[in-house]
């Protein structure tokens, strides 16, 4: 399960690297959405996150806080969203776990968000929610 | 720097709960996109991942591989969106750091995704990557 970003990751293929530690490496996307697009990928290959282990996971969480101030700081913006795409149908592209950070500038430049939402049934609710609860006590 | 969300945490507004550790809640949204649309947040009262601690931003990263697990167990979802947005202007509704696990289904229900990308260029990229990078080094 080998894509392009194992590449970067080891160097073979370029890329404008932004951080990197032991699990976790960032740089920028060269198709971005928005100026200074920056993907975090764990250095781990797993194409999805419920995949991924939980020190990758972790990983990438501690890393991003200061990842997202360094992209704020260099770009000038002041909003950004963090997307990460799991399955083709969810546009995921390359089948290795990337975060998206993008920001969002005044002109609209950035991830474009169509939000449909409806409103929870409280019984289905109840029920999902105690489905989801026992399958992780379960240790899903 | 209090929202609904502290609210939810202290249990004072009830929620259909899915997990918690010390660090970590999640639980259904009220305003679904689709089924099973779930929220991951820190119980850490921060507005945006930027100025999230370290640490929480690793247990939330740490707990998403198994809440995700359950998520697409419960509901047979394939695929999912994790998205997670900061500021008004990236469509930040609550100002308390939150993750959105959104399971997309054949049919479209989901996440809507504008995605209009451009090329990086390369010389550009090249700065930006180093402006970025020297900040990290920096301790941004």
């Amino acid at each position: 399960m080998s894509t392009i970003f194992s590449k970067i990751i080891s160097g073979e293929v370029p890329s404008h690297r932004v951080y990197e530690n032991e699990r976790v490496l960032a740089f920028l996307d060269v198709f971005p959405l928005s100026r200074g697009h920056t993907l975090v990928i764990p250095k781990e290959e797993k194409a999805t996150i419920d995949q991924l282990s939980e020190e990758s996971a972790a990983a990438i969480g501690r890393a991003l806080p200061a990842i997202c101030r360094a992209v704020m700081k260099a770009t000038g913006a002041s909003a950004f969203n963090l997307l990460q795409n799991n399955g083709a149908m969810a546009h995921q592209a390359v089948m290795h776990v990337h975060f998206h950070i993008i920001p969002k500038y005044e002109g609209g430049e950035g991830l474009g968000i169509g939000w449909n939402a409806g409103k929870l049934d409280p019984v289905a609710g109840a029920s999902l929610a105690s489905a989801m609860a026992s399958l992780l006590r379960q240790g899903a």
